[in-house]
């Protein structure tokens, strides 16, 4: 059932051993929605700890200082950003399968797996969720908890760059440096760094990048040989996706990964005036209107012309 | 004389004939604040045109949108996001010193060479303060103001990364997007195209950086001959400086393009921990904490080797 906010909080003001799950595969908004949620309850004088069924990236480590794990029995059970249950991970998703109490999200694509969902399609974090909880339990916000918000925030909204950004998601950034949130050191980590293995990547990518079609088109070939080369991993891989269509002129940017199988799994992003996931279904896959994906048969040039003759008849 | 928002907003409710400057090598800020300001002045039902001593550059042509060209003599001259009358270029500097009546800037180093000046030093960009003349003079910001005052606004502050984004930066953010700013085709060309000639001297770049002291030392070296084969210009040169600082681990990043008479112009940016601007006055230059420059002589291998002995010495 889906609740609102005042409800939420009622629901959180009631419970004491609240656990909170933050997905696999970690982002900033499901680390920042959890640890800020947990230190608002620790706040309230209820025991609380924030779990995630994967290591924490470093980057984030910063969120578990001064957040010792306490020991309790968990009575309350919540889920933060994470729009179905498989989302949690191997483990996690057969432990608390069914024994989800709450979960606070922004994904339209939620599934209501929860016992209650307090689900804001329209805000472009769940940390702009926890922020109102903050507002409605009349917890301020401290520094550390600004830090976690913000991080949620400014990562999921591309530092504000994403069309999913609102006057919301400005006013909330303004209220957390209020608050005392280390803006520039967090853009700074979540903006202006890259690993020297991303780097590295980055750098056999952009050297084998290939424009088509008048420069309309183009394509990356990220095989494994070069993940391996560059020491780069899965998690660094979506950024490189971005880059083709980062080229003045191109409409349709590619990136074609190559699998352990040999096939390719391609990610491709177009310009407004391409409807990626129409493009994308074409060839068996699917997506949003603006990223997109599929798979295609190897070897690397084979999926390569593939991909280029229906790149020809889209641009036709 | 310095002056504050009222007194300027004032000023300008008691003149007509307007005559907006924006600075030479024009940027969104320059542009967005003359051009947002020539629209609330036309508001009024003043005639007021903006100017600029250079061509403006394509990506901000949108700001002439239904702005065409009025006919009078000027009666009254400002000039936005100016800190020096040298700053309007050659020909503008000539004609229009010594008769600057408004000077509206954020920058700290204003020479104050107007008759009046409204400097807010802590302001983000100047945008930020035109919107504070829309408030106090009652004009509504419209939809291709709040485009204006967007473009001003962010790419000052980098799209909110740069540390000299305030709460104030936000919340005009939140205003501009409600009144109609169209924040995610403005965010696509400022901050996720790369120009044709860009991409291809990043590729050069980044095909030549070299790491050295464990990776906490990365140069690039830009001969005049990169700048040739990418057929890229000065104006996209500045974003190459920011690479090398932006490898994990690198604490000190270096960017030496070659100058038409052999030198080497060396563009320093540092991670906090290390003052650029000291770095660089051993080698008789200067600048920020965290950005700054000097002139080395060529060719570029020994250029690179002297910039290496200051380096070495810095983080032994």
């Amino acid at each position: 059932m889906r609740i609102d906010v005042s409800q939420a909080a009622r629901r959180l003001a009631a419970h004491d051993n609240i656990l909170i799950l933050a997905h696999a595969h970690p982002d900033g908004d499901t680390l920042g929605s959890a640890f800020a949620l947990c230190r608002m309850l620790r706040a309230l004088g209820k025991k609380a700890n924030a779990a995630c069924g994967d290591t924490i990236p470093p980057a984030y480590n910063f969120m578990l200082q001064g957040l010792e794990e306490e020991h309790f029995e968990a009575e309350y059970v919540v889920a933060v950003d994470t729009a179905d249950i498989k989302l949690l991970g191997h483990d996690m998703r057969e432990t608390y399968a069914g024994k989800v109490d709450l979960c606070i999200d922004h994904h339209g694509s939620n599934t209501l797996f929860a016992a209650e969902t307090l689900l804001m399609e329209k805000s472009a974090s769940t940390a702009e969720i926890i922020a109102l909880l903050f507002v409605e339990t009349g917890v301020a916000i401290d520094s550390a908890a600004a830090d976690c918000l913000y991080t949620g925030l400014s990562t999921d909204t591309g530092c504000f760059r994403y069309a999913n950004t609102t006057a919301a998601s400005h006013r909330l950034a303004a209220d957390l440096i209020e608050a005392g949130a280390r803006t520039e050191q967090l853009n700074k980590v979540f903006f202006e760094t890259k690993t020297k293995t991303y780097a590295a990547l980055e750098k056999l990518a952009i050297e084998g990048m290939k424009l088509f079609f008048d420069g309309r088109f183009a394509a990356i070939t990220i095989t494994r040989e070069m993940m391996r080369k560059s020491g780069s991993n899965e998690g660094e891989y979506d950024r490189i996706s971005t880059l083709p269509l980062q080229i003045e002129g191109v409409v349709i940017g590619a990136t074609l990964r190559e699998m352990s199988d040999g096939s390719f799994k391609v990610s491709v992003r177009t310009a407004p005036s391409i409807d990626a996931a129409k493009f994308c279904s074409r060839m068996g896959g699917g997506g949003h209107p603006g990223a997109a994906g599929c798979r295609l048969e190897g070897p690397a040039d084979r999926a390569l012309d593939e991909l280029k003759g229906y790149v020809a008849a889209e641009l036709a």
